[in-house]
C-alpha cells in the first residue's frame, strides 16, 4: 500500500502552550523575582516575554523576542522595572516580527487608573465581542484577545476596579488565568472551568501567582493552594486579600493536557504531582497495550515518565535509545550533496551500540501530526532495531483546542484523518497503542470520565468542549483562535 | 557685574521640529519613494523614523529609532512594506527608549477600516480631548497628540472617511499637516492658519507629498503647488483628486520660523526661496545693524546664508572663521585632567589663522538660550580676535511654541529673561543686534505686519498666538505639549 | 567538626572539555556539513566556533563567539565559506571578550602556501617552545598554544607539507588531535598516545573527520575506523589517502575520561559505546557500593546512563528526582529579600512529590570541587528525603589535566583536600563511595591495569602522566596551560 | 560628438586617505584624549577605528569598524583602555568584512616587550619585504603593509627599541608617520620625506601627537611643532624627551594634496593654514583662468574655501547654489518607476531659485575620475543655469599615489584618459580649467617648483615620486599598494 505524506513539510510536531504568567505584590524586588519565576515558566513559551511593574506611581513595562534569560536577567533591563508589583508573561509568538505590541502585559491607561494584565487562555468570543466594539468607535492596538478583555473594564460602569473586571469578564466565554496589575493592587483569576492552571504562594511578606508550583519551587516561595476555578483573588498593597467567587457554582473542568504534555514534571496540578501522573499513565498504558521488547526507549525528554512508569509495570528494561541534543532550536542549511539531516537528527540521535538488534517499544507523550513519529520509527530501524513498537501515553488527539493551546487546524491532525491501522501504517511502527480516554483518567487519580460529567476539559480527544465557541461557530471557515490582524507591524 | 549662567549645562542650544512628514500614492514602489522623501527630510527629525504601507488589502508599519537611512534604505527594510500606497515620518522622540509605540505613522483598525496618520504639528487642545475620552472608556495607546485625532475620526458618526476627518478637525486646535491613508486613498491636509507647511508633487502617475519640496528634488519629482492652509485634499487609487475647504475663510499664518531656520534653504515655502529669504535677512540685518569689521563670519551651517547677505550688503570679507565637523552626533566621556572639551568644541572649531588679529562679526540664525553663543564668542576671543560683534538673523524668541516645535519652557528663554544689554553681556559679546520683526517680513517679501493682521505666525516673537491654547491655559503648570505619559514602556 | 567552606562562590562544578574539531575535503558544500559536525559536537565547547575553509585558490574564515547554530546555520554565513575543504572547531574561551583571535582553526600565510589548523588537546611545552621562538623574532598573535605548531611548520626545512608537519609534531609535548588544511588537501593526526579522540568517515565522495562518531550520525556519515594514536592520514583533492606513522611504536593511553563525562553517550570511543561504558560504570558501582535505598536518582544529564545501570544491577526504581531545566546557561541577579535561589536551583530542581519520605541513592559522574554536589544533597533533604547516599561514577579526581581540559589548580580539587570521610560530611550525604579505578577499567572493557601499563590516561586519578609537563615543571607556580596573554584585545 | 562614460557606475569620486593617528604620554586619561584627538580626525579615515593603551604591565586594544563616536565615546569603551600612554587609529578598510585584524593600531608581543603601533603612510617595498620574511618561516597575521615593519623590528638584533625601530625603517620605503609604542614609552617619527604630517603637542603633562594640528585645538592642547621629516622622537614615562634624525640629510617633500583636500581648513600644515592656502589657490584660480559669469558656485563643502578666493579676486558673488545634505553615507534602494535619485543626488541639491537663468561657475578642489562632476554640471543645467563653467583647485590628476592614499588605478583616472578639451566635452562644462602646477605651488606659499627641486610630493600631477616604488616595478600588473591579502577571515 501507498502511504502518501502529505505535510511531511511541517516542522513542528508538537503542541505549544500559548503563555506562562507570574505576579508578585509586596515584594521589594518585585521584577527580579517575576523575572526568576518567568524563567521557570519558560517551557510554556519562548518566543517573547515581557515584564510590568507600579512602583505606587507609574507603571513600567519591558517587552522582548526571545527567552526570559536573554531579556531579563541583567540589573540594567530589571533597573527600569522599579516597584514593590510586578507581572510578566511568556509567550509564543504567533506571527514573526511583527508581535512586539501583542507581548503581554497588555497595559492602558483607563479613566480609573493604569491597567496591566497577563493572559494566560484564550477567549472564544474574542473577535465577536471586538468587532461589536470597534463598530462604536473603539480602538485596539494588539491584535490579543486579551485586549478585548481591557475594552471591557474601561467602558464599564461598576465603581470599583474588581467590580468593573467582574463585569467584563461575565461577558467573556472561554479559558483565562489572569493577573491583573491596577493602582490598588493586584488580581489574580481564574475561568470558570479553571482551563488553564494558576497557583498562589508566598514569600515573606510578598504573595506570588505562577501558572505552575515550579516557579515558586525556583524562588523559593511556599505554595499555598491553587486558584480555584471561577475564584478571584484580590491582593492590596496593606497584604490584605479579599476572595470573590462571582460566577456561581460550575463544575470544574481543568485542561487534562497538563499533566500529559504542558506542565512542568516538578509541577503539582489539580492536586497530583505532574510526574506521578505520567507515569501512572506508562503503567496504565502498559497494561492496556503491552509489548513484547527487549526495551523500553523513552522519545525524549517529555516521554521519559511514562516510559519509566510503562518500563516498572511491563517488566522490561528502561534504556536511552534516543539521545537527545541539548543544543537545538535553529534550523541549519541543508548541505546540497551527501550529507542528509533533518530537524530531527539534529535534535535526536539513535543509540546504536544500544538499539542494534533489539526489539523495541517507544514510549512517546503524544501523536499530533505524526510527522516526528515517521522519522523516529524509521531512526530506530536504520539503527538496526528489529521491531519498533509506538506506544502513546494519551489518547488521539483529534479536535482542536480552543482554550490557548497552539493546535493545527483540524485536517491535519493524523486522528482526525485516520483511524489506528492506517495511523500504524503511516508511522511506519510494528504496533501502535494509545491509552485509553478511561486508562488517562484513572491516571491521573479521577474516579472516571462517568455520567458524562468528565473532571477535565478533555474536548482535544473527545471534542466536548465546555464553553461555547461563539467566534468558531460565527465563522466555520476561520480557526476562532487566529490573529485578527488587518495590519502588519513591526511592533 | 557678575553675570550667572544658570544653565549652561544644558548641551542644546537649537530649537528642535518636530516632525516631517511624506507621503506617495499610486506609486509602484510607493515604499522606496517614502524612504528618499523622508530622507530629505532628515534636517526636520532625526531620532525615529517610521514608514506605513497599504498594498490593497493590508497595512504594513515598520518603525525604528535612529536615521531613516538606519533604517529604510535596505531591500530587506523595504520588503515588508509592500504596496502602491506609503506615508512616512521623521521626529524626535520626546523621551528616551520609550518612544517606539509614538513613532509615527499611527495606525488603528477602525470599523470603516484601516487608518493611519502622520502628523507634523501640534494639537493644542489634545491633552483635553483626551481626558474627555478616556473617562468615556477610550484606550490610548500611544502619548502621542495625534492619537486624539484617530479616536475622533473612530467615533465620528459621518458616513465617508473624509467627512469623518473633517468632524474629527473641526474639533481640534492647534497645528497640523497630516497625510492620512485608509482603503480609500490618501488624505493630505493643513490647519486652517497653515502653521506648519506641506506640499504636493507629481512624478509619472504618483501624487507625493511632502512637509517641503526639497523632498520633491531629491527623488525627481515636479512640484505642484502647496497645500493650502485649511485646504484636505482627497487623492483617490484611481488617481482622481479632490479638494476640500471644509474650514472657511481664514487668514493664514504660517510659521515664519521655517524662513529663519528649520526649513532647508532649497526648499520654497510660502511661495519664496528659503535661500534667498536668509540672505535677505542678512542683507536687512547690515542695514539695520551694521558693524565696522575686518570679516563676516557664519556661525556654520544655519548662519551661512544670512552672513552672506550681510557680507555683500556691508562689502566686507565673507569668511570661515568657524569650522564645523562633519562627525558630531554624540558627547565623549571628559578626559579628567588637563584635556577640556566641549559639544561645542566638537562641533565647531576656531580657523585661528584667519581670526587672529581680526575684527569679526559672527552671524547665526537665533539665540535661544544662549549657551552655545557664549561658548562661540569665547572662542573667537581665545583665536585672537580683537573684537567680536554678534548679528542675529531673527528678532528676540521670547515665547514658547505651542505648534510643534520643541521650545525650552519660557523661562529658560534668554529673551524672556534679559534686555539686550545683559544678553550681550551675557554672552560676552562686544555688540549684539537682532533684526525687527519689520525687518524680518520684509526679508520674507511681506508688505509688512501692518494692521493687526500679519502674514504669517510670528507668536515665538511677538506672543501672538493664532489658535487657543486650550491645554496650556487649563493647565498653567504643566507645558500643553508636554506628553501625557504615565505609563513608561520600552516599546 | 566544623567544615569550611572556602571556595562556594565557584559557580561551575563541571570540567570543561577544550574542544571539538571536525573536517571534510572532497565534500560540494564543505562548509555546511562541516557546521552540522560542528553542531553534534557543540558540547565539547560552547563560548565560541570557527569555520575556514579552501576553494582551490583562498583561503576563508569566519569565527564567533556562541553556539555554531548562532554563527553557522544560515545560508549567509556560509556563503563566505566557499569550497570542497573545511574544517571547524568549538571551543571554551578562556578569557572573556579577548578571545576572537583564539578562536581557531588558526590560519597562517606561510611560504608554502596557506595553512589552517583546528586542535583539541594542549601542548604541554607550548610556552618553552614559544619563549625560544620570540626571542630569536617570531611574533605570535594569539595566545593559544596551537599557534606554536604553525610556527615550527613555517620554521621546518622540508620539502612537503606532511613532512614539515611531522618535523613540527616532533618536538611539541602532550595532547593533540589535529585537523591540519593546505593547499595539498587535508591532514588528520593524533598525538602518539591517543589522548584525545579523533575519527574518519565517508560521506559520498567526501572524507570527514571528527572529535566523535556523533558528528557523523547527525551528518549521515560512515564511520570508517578511529584515527590511530600517532597516525596521520593525508588525503588529497584527488580522493587520495596516505596514511604514516611516524612516531614509532607507543602504547596509546587514550583519556579514560571520555568515557565518563566528556564524550556523548551515542558516541563509540576506543571501540566501546560511551552510553554501554557509563552503564557498567553503574552496575560495578552498585557491585562495589550498594545503598539500601527506596529510589535510584540521577544527577541530570551526565549521571542517567550510570544511574540505569545501578538501578538495573541494584533492582531499585531508578526515578527522576530531580528535574533538570532546558532553559540555563545565564546568571538571574537576586532579589533582595526573601525569594532565595542560586544556579544550582535555576538549572536543578526536586520532583518533591517523589522524593518526600524515601531514602534515596543519587549518582553523578564525578566529583570535582564538590560546589555543585552541596547544594544538590541540600536539595534533596529540604524536599523531604530521608537519607541521601551519594555515588560517584568516576574515581577521586586529584589531579589536574594537563592536556586539554579546563580543570580547576590542584589545590581546589576536593579530592586532592581530603580524604573520603571529610568529603562525605563536606558534601553533607549520608554515604559517599566512588567507582575503584578498576572498576573503572572493568566497566569501559578493559583487561585492567595492570602491570604498569594502563591502557587509558587516567592521570586525573593516579597522577601518572604519560608525557613529560615540561611547562609545568619549569614554572611550577604557574600552572602550564594558562594562557600567554600580555595583551588584551577585543579580538 | 559621442562621449562614452565608461565607468558612470564607480560610486565615489574623491580621493580617500588612509588614516589618521594620535598619541598620547603621561596623560592621566590616556584614552579618553586620544579619543577625542582620533574623533577629531575623522575626516582622514571613517570605516574603522582603534585605540591600544598601556597601564605600565599590560596593553589593551579595542578595534570596531564605524567611526570614533560609535567605538569610543562611552565610559565602558574606555574602561578596559587603562594606562597613561594610548595611541589610536582611524582607516578606510580596504576589504568588506575582512578588515578587523587590519584595524590598528597593530600588536605584538615581541621578545623585547610589547610593541604597538599606528601608521598612516604606505610602505612601497611592504610586498618585497614581507615574501623575504615569510620564506624565511615568519608568520603574517594582517595583510597590512604595517606588519612588516613589525618584523623587522622583531628580528633587529640592535638592544634598544628605538635602535631597533630605526634599524627597521632603514630597510622600508615609501610614506610613514608613525606613532610607537613600547614599556620603554612613545616614539613618533615620520619618514625622510615627511611624506604624511605628523605634528606634536602639549597638555599639562602629557605630550601628543597627531596626524593635524585641528586635534590639538579640540583637546585644548597647544601645538609645540612640527615632527620633522625623518625625524624620530622618543618620549618617556619620566617626560624625557629625545629627538634623532637617524637618516641623515634628506630634502623633505610633504604630500602637496594635504593642502588640496585632506587636511582640514583649520589645520595647518607645512606651516601654513591649509584654509589660507585653499583660499589661495582660489586666488590664483581666479587670475588664471577668469569666467564671465553671475555667481561662483563651490561643490561643497572641499570646495568652499578656494571658491570664497575665487569670487573675491573675481568680483563675482560667492552664493550656495549647491546644498548638501548632512544625512549622507548609505546608498538606498531605487524606486524602480519614475523617481530617479543617485548619490550624487542624495547628497547635493541644486539651489534652483538662486541657479535659474544665471552663468555660473562651480569651484571643484579636484577632477579624479569625472564621475560627480558630470552629475553635479547636468544638475546646474537642469536646474535653469545658462552657462556652467568649471575650475578645479588642483592640477589635473594623471598619477596614482603609493603613499597611502587610494587612488584609482591610473587607467581610471581622467586626467590621465584624456586631454582637456575632451575632458570638459565629457563632463559636460562650458568650459574647464585646472589650477597650473606653477599657481598650487605659489598658492602654498613656496618660491616654485623650479630646479627640478620640489618642495612637496606632487607626484600625482608630475609622477615625479621621491622614493623607489619596489613592489610596484616589481609588480606592473599589480598596484604596489593592494593588499596581500590570501586569506580572508572576518577578524
Amino acid at each position: 500500500m501507498n502511504v502518501t505524506h502529505p505535510f511531511l513539510d511541517l516542522n513542528g510536531d508538537k503542541l505549544r502552550e500559548e503563555c506562562g504568567v507570574f505576579g508578585a505584590i509586596n515584594a521589594s524586588d518585585a521584577s527580579a523575582v517575576t523575572a526568576l519565576g518567568l524563567h521557570a515558566l519558560q517551557h510554556r513559551g519562548q518566543e517573547a516575554a515581557g515584564i510590568t511593574s507600579y512602583d505606587g506611581d507609574r507603571f513600567y513595562s519591558v517587552r522582548g523576542t526571545g527567552h526570559v534569560a536573554d531579556n531579563f536577567s541583567t540589573e540594567e533591563a530589571l533597573a527600569e522595572l522599579s516597584g514593590h508589583m510586578a507581572a510578566g508573561h511568556v509567550r509564543y509568538s504567533t506571527t514573526g516580527g511583527s508581535g512586539l505590541r501583542n507581548v503581554q502585559p497588555l497595559y492602558a491607561d483607563l479613566a480609573s487608573g493604569g491597567f496591566a494584565v497577563a493572559h494566560n487562555g484564550n477567549i472564544s468570543n474574542a473577535r465577536t465581542l471586538r468587532d461589536e466594539m470597534v463598530s462604536r468607535g473603539a480602538i485596539f492596538q494588539s491584535t490579543s484577545d486579551t485586549e478585548v478583555i481591557i475594552h471591557l473594564v474601561a467602558t464599564s460602569r461598576y465603581p470599583t476596579m474588581v467590580d468593573r473586571l467582574v463585569d467584563a469578564l461575565r461577558m467573556v466565554e472561554g479559558a483565562y488565568s489572569l493577573i491583573v496589575m491596577t493602582p490598588e493592587g493586584m488580581i489574580a483569576c481564574r475561568d470558570p472551568y479553571g482551563i488553564r492552571p494558576l497557583v498562589m504562594g508566598k514569600i515573606g511578606d510578598a504573595t506570588v501567582f505562577a501558572s505552575e508550583s515550579v516557579a515558586f519551587d525556583v524562588i523559593g516561595a511556599e505554595m499555598i493552594r491553587e486558584v480555584e476555578p471561577g475564584e478571584l483573588i484580590h491582593v492590596g498593597f496593606d497584604g490584605s486579600i479579599e476572595t470573590l467567587h462571582p460566577f456561581g457554582n460550575i463544575k470544574p473542568r481543568p485542561c487534562i493536557f497538563e499533566h500529559v504534555y504542558f506542565s512542568r514534571p516538578d509541577s503539582v496540578f489539580a492536586g497530583q504531582s505532574v510526574y506521578s501522573s505520567r507515569k501512572s499513565i506508562g503503567v496504565e498504558l502498559a497494561i492496556e497495550s503491552p509489548a513484547d521488547v527487549d526495551l523500553v526507549v523513552p522519545v525524549p525528554d517529555s516521554g521519559v515518565p511514562a516510559a519509566i512508569g510503562y518500563a516498572q509495570q511491563a517488566g522490561v528494561p528502561f534504556e536511552l535509545g534516543i539521545i537527545r541534543s541539548h543544543y537545538v532550536g535553529r534550523t541549519f542549511i541543508q548541505p546540497t550533496d551527501g550529507a542528509r539531516t533533518s530537524s530531527v537528527s539534529l535534535k535526536h540521535n539513535a543509540n546504536r551500540a544500544l538499539i542494534e538488534g533489539k526489539r523495541i517499544v517507544l514510549i512517546d507523550d503524544s501523536l499530533v501530526r505524526g510527522t516526528t513519529s515517521i522519522k523516529i520509527v524509521q531512526m530506530m530501524r536504520d539503527a538496526g532495531a528489529t521491531e519498533v513498537h509506538f506506544r502513546v501515553a494519551s489518547p488521539p488527539f483529534a479536535h482542536s483546542c480552543f482554550y490557548g493551546v497552539d493546535t493545527p487546524e483540524r485536517e491535519k491532525l493524523l486522528a482526525a484523518r485516520m483511524e489506528l491501522a492506517p495511523m500504524r501504517e503511516y508511522i511506519g511502527a510494528d504496533s501502535l497503542a494509545f491509552i485509553s480516554i478511561d486508562g488517562l483518567y484513572r491516571a491521573v487519580g479521577s474516579d472516571k470520565r462517568e455520567n458524562n460529567a468528565p473532571q477535565y476539559c478533555d474536548a482535544c480527544f473527545t471534542g466536548e468542549y465546555p464553553t461555547p465557541l461563539t467566534d468558531f461557530t460565527a465563522s466555520k471557515e476561520k480557526a476562532a483562535q487566529l490573529s485578527f490582524s488587518d495590519h502588519k507591524a513591526d511592533i
